[in-house]
């Protein structure tokens, strides 16, 4: 009997908003490593926004996923065989494995995961691509300073509820967007940021500029549509965006119809001088060993805190990504794809 | 007899594109200077896009013009009397004395011009704000390097050609935006641009992607409008774009039509990292000394050219400043206001 190893791969190009018909379910031989390579079971994948953008035909800051190709992600997952020294079996890792079963890959593109630093799925949360994002996009571009307000959409999210927190400890009124009550609940009374919104709200915007009295300094962008729209008359002179996401407009199959607001932007970022700047978290990857000294710190003092929406099982990794794309996630979005060895029973 | 100074004031708020009724002329006698204040005799009334934005009444870097009162603008004058330590009468200086003959200021708030440095105009000019605008936003925001593709927009305007000289002279490739095939020719035979596109060609925008073959890693934005709209899809990763003028919108009375374009943009900010900033001239003061240190050593090595639009009287400023708006100008527009002491006869 051979082993087989289970595929989400990409069964064709979504026309909007993706249906489970996009994915395909493969099974394949588990495959063997070669030089330098190494075998991972996958324990953990992660879910993503930036998922959905790897989806369509045009090349963004990647390179699409082909169709009939497997679906790309982060993910934790268990040394199974390793021609690679760095690396031996039973070490996990975290890495660019995909949404399978086993995967093989080099060894130099996974990172070895301490389990006695705290549960290894934060390794593609709080700890891994989500936090560093935060993390170098709120340092680097938003440079909070203490009493300045930032704003924080997606703010229950992976990213927000990061970004936030880190506000709260350099000083920051922060203020949090959020979909539904529920979830503002938890970004005030678990998160401690000093508001948040409902963006479902019919009077967001109002709700908005009430919460953010002295305008907003920094403005954390992770969502675009309606968020950013409420967001633009609020900024600031000198106020920072960092562009990390936009969620909101990632199932747009057509420009949306007007008033066109581009020329509103555009005053706000001339009058107020706005900084303006979009990234990816590999942009800042020399500063690695930073994120993972301070927000690990963080972490283990209590002063972050980190909430999961877990799912169980590759298989609904397809219908997880869809609802992630509507906000239906609470937390940040974990497949539980094989059993965890390092999990306490 | 008294000798009298004319004003030109804001008499109304213009909806739109301003019209002479919107400012009237008035006369009042020629003010008397305080302790530390100097009386000024007008001779170069600069006029520039950004005075349309004071004449509205919201509030943008700078407070508005307020209705009856003297329109805001730079000007060079000669010193009729001093009561400030540093000048004397017979100077020639450059300050934000406004639409009128005479002017009583602060002398702390006007810098003394030297006429061997060359004509005195350009103190409002390729050697005033619009060059120095130019020059911080281009250096600091733009950051250009060797080889990249730089395009200007208004490119045969104050601030335009200046940007796009530099441009050259840092190693770009630049690509200049103008209103119509005359100003074209000028940019790229005069001012020496590599290519120059009439933003008024049916096919400006399949031009413009002709003409930026490797994509725009910087766009000088002062302008807004259809330009920028052809210039987001032609954005390159990490590129830059300095916001220092808007001028295709300051006459909107309200947003234009759909589709909202807001979206494209913000894709754009993301997939490609740009980098936007609003800037103003007064951001970079501390850069004044460098700004004519350098101008003005490229200006004698005529590696630098200028171009200025005269306009005869003070009472034909209003009509001056509505045609600049609509791009009728061809060059730097300067008011002759009184008889420039300093010019060769």
């Amino acid at each position: 009997m051979t082993a087989t190893s289970r595929q989400i791969r990409l069964a064709r190009r979504p026309q909007g908003e993706p249906v489970p018909g996009d994915f395909e379910l493969a099974r394949v031989p588990v495959p063997t490593p070669g030089a330098n390579q190494v075998l991972t079971r996958t324990v953990y994948l992660s879910l993503d926004p930036y998922m959905r953008g790897r989806m369509n035909a045009e090349r963004s800051y990647a390179e699409p996923v082909p169709v009939g190709g497997v679906m790309e992600g982060g993910a934790v997952g268990v040394v199974e065989a390793s021609n690679f020294a760095g690396l031996a079996r039973g070490d996990i890792v975290v890495g660019r494995t995909g949404w399978q079963d086993y995967a093989v890959s080099d060894g130099a593109g996974l990172r070895k995961v301490d389990p006695a630093h705290g549960p290894v799925s934060t390794a593609v949360g709080v700890l891994g691509m989500p936090g560093m994002t935060a993390y170098t996009g709120l340092l680097n571009i938003g440079q909070p300073k203490e009493g300045e307000t930032l704003a924080v959409a997606a703010a229950s999210g992976a990213v927000g509820s990061v970004v936030g927190q880190i506000g709260k400890i350099k000083g920051c009124r922060v203020v949090g967007i959020a979909g539904g009550p529920e979830k503002c609940r938890y970004v005030t009374g678990e998160l401690g940021f000093d508001a948040c919104i409902d963006h479902r709200a019919r009077d967001f915007e109002a709700q908005l500029a009430a919460a953010c009295p002295k305008g907003i300094d920094i403005y954390f962008e992770n969502v675009g549509g309606r968020v950013l729209e409420a967001v633009i008359p609020r900024l600031n002179f000198f106020s920072r965006m960092p562009v990390c996401g936009l969620i909101a407009q990632y199932n747009m199959t057509a420009l949306p119809d007007g008033p066109n607001r581009l020329p509103q932007l555009m005053r706000a970022v001339l009058t107020n001088r706005v900084r303006m700047q979009g990234f990816i978290v590999r942009d800042f990857a020399a500063q690695q060993a930073d994120f993972l000294r301070d927000v690990g710190q963080w972490l283990r003092d209590g002063r972050i805190k980190y909430r999961e929406h877990r799912i169980k099982g590759l298989e609904n990794a397809p219908v997880g990504l869809i609802g992630l794309l509507k906000g239906e996630n609470f937390g940040k979005v974990v497949v539980e794809v094989s059993e965890d060895p390092t999990a306490s029973r």
